[in-house]
């Protein structure tokens, strides 16, 4: 491994994260709060130390898959170590890993919170923690990326990209690296942006707007009011977070598109297509399901959409306490965690094309199985699947259910039942935020012990990185040489 | 479709079954009980009906996978929906659903029960419930393939065997079909007579050893007492039992190499050692978490073995409530479930062969992700695994996820709390019988809906039958031409 080339890039990393701190700084002034030198530490220490780290660009600049791997995880990694001073040093999180826990929740865009009660934090604490959610959204590597010098981003921010960009294929975003990333981070600022605006004519508190666009955009999920959305009671809300986290759930490439003026391309998407479908499908069930609670039709929509959008987006926002709901509804909530929004989008999950894809490896299979001499290719937005996605998928699945039951035996070590140790690594390793049970959108993570907390963060980490990355850190392997 | 020859081989397999149920009705004699009638009528059907359509063999006699799988299907579904007949005509399980379910759960092996009170049901209703789990262990077409002509045995049987005995890879089995399967035979009902005697040694009733000993053989687990192995609290019968459960759960091809003398290669397969080692590991893990109820070493371990043979093996029997264990203890348990017995044993589950599989495949990904150039070949029990072993077991594990999904949002529809709804399923689709909750080791399913039953039902088949010939059931193209 390029051990050089790897500290030179982590220490920009660090640059950057420094400098991104300024921000909530600026809001501990503007609201003349007593904790700038909790932000003032952090900030002195990674610009700092990153200067320091990454000031000789060494010789050597070549990166190869593994180098881009153990980059993305120690970024990761890193930034939520760095990330959790403030909340520490200040006090409003006393306990380290606690606070280490909330960051590693902000920068996944989880949204998983060990806070009782949020709203007790200050504001540039809160702002800071939302602001995370944003970071983590698109991905900090997309900022080192655009910082680089643009020989060297061709070739390495492939590396960096394919472990970054959720989903099987990273398809167009691939090529022409540097201009994407801009265009990428054009259609993530606009969309914010116009969130927020919609939301400040709604009646919410500019302040609040800002955070809830961050998280939305993030589709990270941390609520600033102990009530999540809830707290402002308002359909129009309700239905601007809503319609944002499912834009915020569909494939980039989609955007690209229509901002190409391809609109059929666009519309052909089958990713897309399925994904809008299944959130169709989804609500109405579940809107039926809760019509005896909520006595109207609108009523049972407005609530249902909420969450369904909520959850297969892997935000986390609530407006109502599932948990409370019939047991059907919540089994559904409990798939779309698993199933997740499009790749190419700022949601956790499985991912709804990998969610096609095996379910076109599974008909391929049956197929077979009737007659055994007919060949069955799988086609996916109108190609043919290539033999190594298909078992890039089915091992991603693998690996996944395995990181699943090993989580989940170990959280159960923990004195919790059964359905809450199962929906808090649904929720953290598919990055959703709330589960069931004690970690429902009621309750929080504080009460866990630590093996559990150290478990989850884990788990959030190695959803976010899809998988591998942060499998790759435990492994001798990557170690060697 | 060869139609002819399906309808041909589905009319032999009721003679059988109809040849079979005359051994409960003798018991009915013996017990002098007024329940004779119940099994007359199915026997007299199932001959007659049987012989009616089986009479003359058909003059193409080829089948093909397809053929086979469908065969397969059908069987289980007919011998249990005329299996069922006897316990619904007597009136002593007076819902036909019940029956039906019952005698699924029997056939299969899999011995989840709808009644509250085993102990109500008359003797000879006792003896064909768990003879059931005899019949099913091993597989009803083993003995319809030994009823054929020896000609049609080495055509055939290929493919009724590949989707009839579990695992992966048939291996040897296949070879010398009409010996290997009188073999096979021989070393099943060698080692049901050996526990039989062990346990009438211990002190057990001749009826309660003999069918103890036809459910621990089929890995079945039906309790002819409401406490299941508990009643006799002996620790010389846990022990016996819980041995023989093991024994059951060993692919058979060790039982025929140690039978052949090649003790070397008999112990280096490496499904049995994992096997072995697996059961050790969660019996100590087990025990150390369940000592603190048990206050001593030894009955830690007892009560710990008993419950981790039982359920790996997916027979089921109890020797304690483990709802009431530690969670830990709990969510082992469930592990084992998914894991299973090995291939080409009568356990179900995923087997353990396929679970190694898996693991290797997650590893090569790994070493893949970190070193794309190098080339990892998967090795299992010394030889390298072909891509097409590779692909299906993947595909397996896909199919098999799905199905339990949906099979998990369809039981969220009945009114039951989460960890019954997904270990309901778990009990179900791996053959085991208990789970958690409401239909742990102390409940019983007779209280959930008809929709729940129903698809509990098809999750036994599909488990037992290795998913695909229950969905091929579903398939237009299987009724096609």
């Amino acid at each position: 491994m390029n051990g050089r080339m790897i500290v030179y890039v982590l220490g920009r990393v660090m640059l950057i994260c420094g400098v991104l701190m300024l921000l909530p700084l600026l809001v501990v002034f503007l609201y003349q709060e007593k904790t700038a030198v909790s932000f003032i530490i952090p900030i002195v220490v990674l610009i700092g130390g990153g200067f320091g780290i990454s000031f000789r660009r060494p010789s050597n600049r070549r990166i190869y898959t593994r180098e881009g791997f153990f980059i993305v995880a120690m970024s990761w990694v890193i930034l939520s170590a760095f990330g959790a001073l403030p909340f520490w040093i200040s006090g409003e999180i006393p306990n380290y890993l606690d606070a280490f826990f909330e960051t590693v929740s902000g920068f996944t865009t989880t949204g998983a919170s060990i806070l009782p009660n949020a709203e007790a934090l200050s504001q540039g604490m809160l702002f800071w923690r939302s602001f995370t959610h944003w970071v983590g959204g698109m991905g900090v590597l997309v900022f080192v990326m655009a910082v680089l010098p643009r020989s060297e981003a061709e070739s390495q921010s492939m590396y960096i990209l394919r472990a970054e960009s959720p989903g099987p294929q990273v398809g167009k975003l691939v090529s022409k690296m540097r201009l994407t990333a801009r265009i990428l981070y054009g259609i993530y600022l606009g969309l914010t942006l116009v969130e927020f605006i919609l939301l400040v004519i709604g009646g919410m508190p500019v302040f609040d707007s800002i955070l809830t666009a961050f998280s939305t955009a993030g589709t990270g999920g941390f609520g600033i009011k102990v009530e999540s959305i809830a707290y402002y009671g308002s359909a129009y809300i309700d239905i601007v977070v809503g319609v944002f986290m499912v834009l915020f759930g569909i494939n980039f490439n989609v955007f690209f598109l229509l901002l190409a003026g391809e609109f059929f391309q666009a519309f052909r998407c089958q990713e897309v297509r399925w994904y809008l479908g299944i959130i169709g499908a989804a609500t109405l069930l579940i809107a039926a399901d809760i019509y005896h609670i909520y006595g109207t039709v609108g009523q049972s929509l407005r609530y249902a959409f909420f969450q369904v959008s909520s959850i297969i987006t892997t935000t986390g926002f609530a407006t109502a306490d599932f948990t409370q709901w019939p047991m059907f509804s919540q089994v559904i909530l409990v798939c779309l965690m698993f199933c997740g929004a499009c790749a190419g989008s700022t949601g956790g999950g499985i991912k709804v094309s990998r969610v096609l894809i095996l379910g076109k490896i599974a008909k391929k299979e049956i197929k077979h199985m009737i007659s055994p001499r007919s060949v069955n290719s799988i086609k996916f937005e109108g190609k043919t699947v290539e033999q190594e996605v298909f078992s890039g998928v089915s091992a991603f699945f693998i690996v996944y259910m395995i990181i699943y039951a090993v989580s989940f035996l170990l959280m159960s070590l923990d004195q919790v039942d059964f359905s809450t140790a199962f929906t808090s690594v649904a929720a953290c390793i598919n990055n959703v935020g709330p589960g069931l049970g004690a970690v429902g959108p009621a309750g929080h993570f504080g009460n866990l012990s630590w093996l559990s907390k150290v478990v989850l963060c884990f788990d959030m980490l190695a959803g976010r990185l899809e998988l591998f990355p942060m499998l790759m850190l435990f492994s001798p392997l990557a170690w060697k040489r």
